[in-house]
C-alpha cells in the first residue's frame, strides 16, 4: 500500500501544519505504509512571519517550501496520478485555505486548486481512501459534493459548520483524540492532531 | 522541570532538522515536561531550496524561520538565561554548522555562536542537563572542552571522529536507537533521530 500526502507549504500560518505532517509520517512508518509527498508547483498566497504572526513582503513557492517537510521524496502534484497511490492524506494548516483553495479570499464561494480537485475526484471514483486533518475537510467536502451526499466528516467546535452543511456534508463534532470514518465513502477525517498551544498535549493517539 | 530547545532555522539543509524537533516535543509532552524554544535573532548563513537541494538567492532570519517550528512560544536566545531552564536540548540539522557555529566555513577551527556558547557553559557550570542530537554534539564538545575532558558523546559511523578526538571528547559509536549519557557531566547525546531516507523507519524509541 502506498499513501500520498498532499502538502501546502511549510508552517501553520501560510502552509501545512508541520506537527500534523510529522505525526502522519510517524503513523505511516509505524504501520509499514510507504508514502510519497507532493504539492502544487505554484506561488504561495502569502508568506507569514511566524515570529510576529504578520505578513512578510516575500514570495515563496508552495512546492519548494513543502520540500522542507517532504522527506526527500516530494514531487509536483501534476506528476501524481490516482493510479500511483492507494490513499491520499491532506494535513491541515492555513495553506489549505490559502494555497490549495481560494477559501481565504472567496470564503463560501471558494474553489479548490484544479490539480487537487481532479485528484480528489479521481481518488473517490476509483474507490480509494481519502483522509483529511483539520481544515482539509473543507477541500474534501467541496470536491466530493458533486458526487456524494451526506458524507460524514469530522469537525471540532462546529468549525465551518454552515459551509459544510451547504455542501450537503454531515459534520460530526469530535475531540482531538477521535476521528470520523465514513467507510462507505472511503473517507476519514480528523478534526486536528495538534494545534499551537501553550501546554500542548494534543497528539491524538500518541 | 522546564526544558529549553535551541533551534537554528526550519529545515535540514539550512536550519534545524524538523523531524528531530517534532519528536523531541512529542517526548517532552509524553512525560509532561514543559519547554520553551529559542534561537539566535540573526541572519541565516544561507537559504537552501529543499526541492533542488541548491542554494537560493534569498536572505532569511534564524529566529523568524525557527518560529515555524517553535510552537508559538519561541524567543530570542538573548532573552534566555540558564536560570530559566533545567535542561537544554539541541536538535541537529545543518543549521548547527551554519547558524549556531562557523563550522561550515572554518571546519576544525570553528567557533560557536557567542550566545549559544555562553548558555552551554552556564548550563554546565550550573550542573544542568545538556542534550544534543546528531551534529549538535560538536557544539557541546567545543563549548565544554574548556571545562571537561573525556566527555562521552554519541556518534554514528565515526562522524566528526578526528574533530571530537582533538576536543578531548570520547566519541562512542551507536545506532539511531541508542544514545550515550554521561551522567557525571550532565550530558546526553543521540547520534540522530531521523534523517531523510527513502523508507525511513528511523525514529529511535517511536
Amino acid at each position: 500500500m502506498k499513501a500520498g500526502i498532499l502538502l501546502s507549504g511549510c508552517g501553520l500560518g501560510d502552509g501545512t501544519q508541520i506537527e500534523e505532517v510529522m505525526l502522519t509520517y510517524l503513523s505511516l512508518d509505524k504501520y509499514g505504509i510507504d508514502y510519497i509527498t507532493f504539492a502544487p508547483n505554484e506561488m504561495q498566497h502569502d508568506v507569514i512571519d511566524h515570529y510576529t504572526e504578520k505578513p512578510q513582503n516575500e514570495k515563496r513557492n508552495i512546492l519548494i517550501e513543502s520540500a522542507r517537510i517532504g522527506r526527500g521524496k516530494i514531487c509536483d502534484i501534476r506528476e501524481v496520478s490516482c493510479k500511483d497511490i492507494d490513499a491520499i492524506i491532506i494535513p491541515g494548516g492555513l495553506g489549505v485555505f490559502k494555497n490549495l483553495s481560494t477559501f481565504i479570499v472567496d470564503k463560501k464561494s471558494f474553489t479548490v486548486n484544479k490539480n487537487v480537485d481532479d485528484l480528489l475526484k479521481a481518488m473517490y471514483l476509483s474507490k480509494k481512501s481519502i483522509a483529511g486533518i483539520c481544515g482539509a475537510v473543507i477541500l474534501i467536502a467541496k470536491s466530493l459534493s458533486q458526487h456524494v451526499s451526506d458524507l460524514k466528516v469530522a469537525t471540532a467546535n462546529d468549525a465551518y459548520g454552515e459551509l459544510l452543511s451547504e455542501l450537503n456534508v454531515n459534520a460530526v463534532n469530535c475531540s482531538a483524540k477521535e476521528c470520523v470514518i465514513d467507510r462507505k465513502k472511503q473517507s476519514s477525517n480528523y478534526p486536528r492532531i495538534s494545534g499551537i498551544q501553550k501546554n500542548g498535549r494534543n497528539y491524538g493517539g500518541y
